[in-house]
């Protein structure tokens, strides 16, 4: 690894634009950040140009040559048979051999997170993984939802384990010393939801997770920001994900529509364009890109498959934030406190 | 009951805006359903000048006294045991007595829901009610969402009751022949959900129930509106439709913030003010108001309690349409074929 700084590995060949935009992305993160450094996987021959064209990049981004690429169709079970030598395989392979700190992609998600989770295994304690999703709210940061779809079901536990690597994870993205933590349920009384939930909110109080846990927030509150992270199970967040961006689609859909109804609409529509710009740039998923897979033994995260180049450099700058945090280790001493707890229940059961 | 028309039983003392929005909805909903005659529970001191002020309301809405009523803060358990005589409980009371068809009240939600379950019952073969409701999208009709609250948690056979229920619903309301059914899920293969979710699917298809089946749909297809019927969990389903409205909160004030931040931007909105305007009435969630307690024997409707006049005798005319229709005997047919199934597959394992 570099010695002054970080090394990222970044999957060339992921995402509908093509390497193009992968590349231009680097090139914008190279900017912002002097002191880091790219190995770029893929097809060499694509993208050895494509570094070239960007004044000074080679000197910070070398292209490592990737003969074949992970499909956005391959499942990820095909993904783990087939991958190997991948520029996807070969982007996180970098993170666990040592050789780079992270690992970002805009490639085949299911693949990615199988991949990741096959070489770089869970950290110890942590039983599942969970995918974040920055959302956007009224305030100055986004919500941080999770898990989003990296699992089907959570227990109680799994929960609480989410809620320490939330928590971990936005302090490290933002700098917020103190995030607040809530429980997706419908309702924000103490009986409400299912057992899981309930005991999730009780053994984050009990074992005294170190956090600011608000208790139960309910679907409103993901917009509203009522907390800075949201955790849930992952059927439950990637609905509520899906929903908010159905919703948010509908909205602009409908606004277009009135804003092209008559001739009045459109003279107003264009006096106000550079407001509704604004307000275009304010929803765009663009700006809140860079999902993380959270609980592995490195940093890998996910851009959005349709990011444009900004949107690429955005999820590098989340690699970048959570490689120079100390994020792991602080989930490692909450992940202790649960375990210990569990422990000491074990105990008194024992002398009991 | 009237011999030639309709008697919809109105809890008059529901809702944030009082008696006289309830009356008001009352009289709009009376001219657009002149043969409907409406019973009016709730203090007769209040209640009977605010029917006499609209002119002829007095002909086809009688005021029933109730001493009192319940407040938006009290348990459903505790309006079980304390709300016999409330306008609420002698609204629901009167489609029990067969003196009315429909009963309509904009208070106290689980209070109306628990109370219609006690003194209604659900239907043979219903196992759990289920709550629907109505959310815009792109198309014609609205999407409608069920369950979104009734119940924390659904089991597969129960997930086809309420798609069943959802089904019929929809046809009721809106004259649709073959409304689409679509089960919520994260993603539209096969092999993905929970155990749940995929015996639902199954059980669907293999039990022949009567409806238009198209699998499984996300949560952006909610507001898509891919599928006439989303069916859904009780839990899943709040949170979904709390997500929807947290987000067309937050674009609202965006889009709001937007058209003020400037000279600019505040002239082009008052260019556009009527289409803008259209937009708010589209969004308005007035314009679908009426959630359905679905699969008790009688018609059970509520309004949402800060709606309007007009959202009141929306709600309204969601009763009517249901009480008209045949729509529970519809449901029965189906769940017969959903229990037959099952004793066919209770014969076959006792065979072999």
């Amino acid at each position: 690894m570099a010695a002054d700084g970080l090394v990222l590995s970044i999957d060339g060949m992921g995402g509908d634009a093509g390497p193009g935009t992968v590349v231009e992305g680097v090139a914008i993160a190279a900017r912002r950040w002097p002191r880091t450094r790219f190995l770029v996987h893929g097809d060499a021959a694509q993208l050895t140009p494509l570094v070239s064209r960007h004044a000074g990049l080679s000197a910070v981004a070398g292209v490592r040559a990737a003969e074949r690429a992970i499909g956005m169709e391959m499942k990820p079970a095909q993904a783990l048979r087939q991958g190997k030598g991948t520029s996807l395989w070969n982007a996180v392979e970098a993170v666990k051999d040592g050789e780079a700190h992270a690992a970002v992609s805009a490639g085949n998600t299911g693949a990615f997170m199988a991949i990741s989770m096959f070489r770089l295994r869970t950290m110890a304690g942590v039983h599942r993984p969970a995918l974040t999703a920055g959302i956007p709210n009224a305030r100055a940061l986004t919500t941080v939802m999770l898990d989003v779809g990296a699992n089907v079901e959570a227990d109680a536990s799994q929960l609480v384990e989410f809620a320490i690597m939330g928590e971990a994870f936005f302090r490290a993205l933002y700098g917020v010393e103190r995030p607040t933590i809530g429980l997706l349920n419908v309702g924000a009384e103490d009986q409400k939801g299912h057992e899981e939930i309930r005991t999730a909110a009780r053994l984050i109080r009990d074992r005294r997770i170190d956090m600011d846990f608000r208790g139960f927030v309910e679907g409103d509150d993901i917009c509203k920001g009522g907390v800075d992270v949201v955790v849930t199970d992952g059927f439950t967040g990637n609905i509520a994900l899906k929903s908010i961006e159905g919703a948010a689609r509908l909205v602009g859909q409908f606004l277009r529509e009135s804003l092209t109804s008559g001739p009045l609409a459109q003279a107003g529509a264009a006096l106000a364009y550079p407001a509704l710009k604004k307000l275009r740039k304010r929803m765009d998923p663009s700006t809140n890109n860079g999902a993380v897979f959270l609980g592995l033994n490195g940093v890998v995260v996910k851009s959005h498959g349709s990011a444009n180049a900004e949107g690429f450099a955005a999820a590098i700058d989340v690699a970048v934030r959570l490689a120079r945090s100390h994020y792991r280790d602080e989930i490692a001493r909450n992940i202790a406190r649960l375990g210990a707890g569990a422990e000491t229940t074990a105990e008194q059961r024992d002398a009991s």
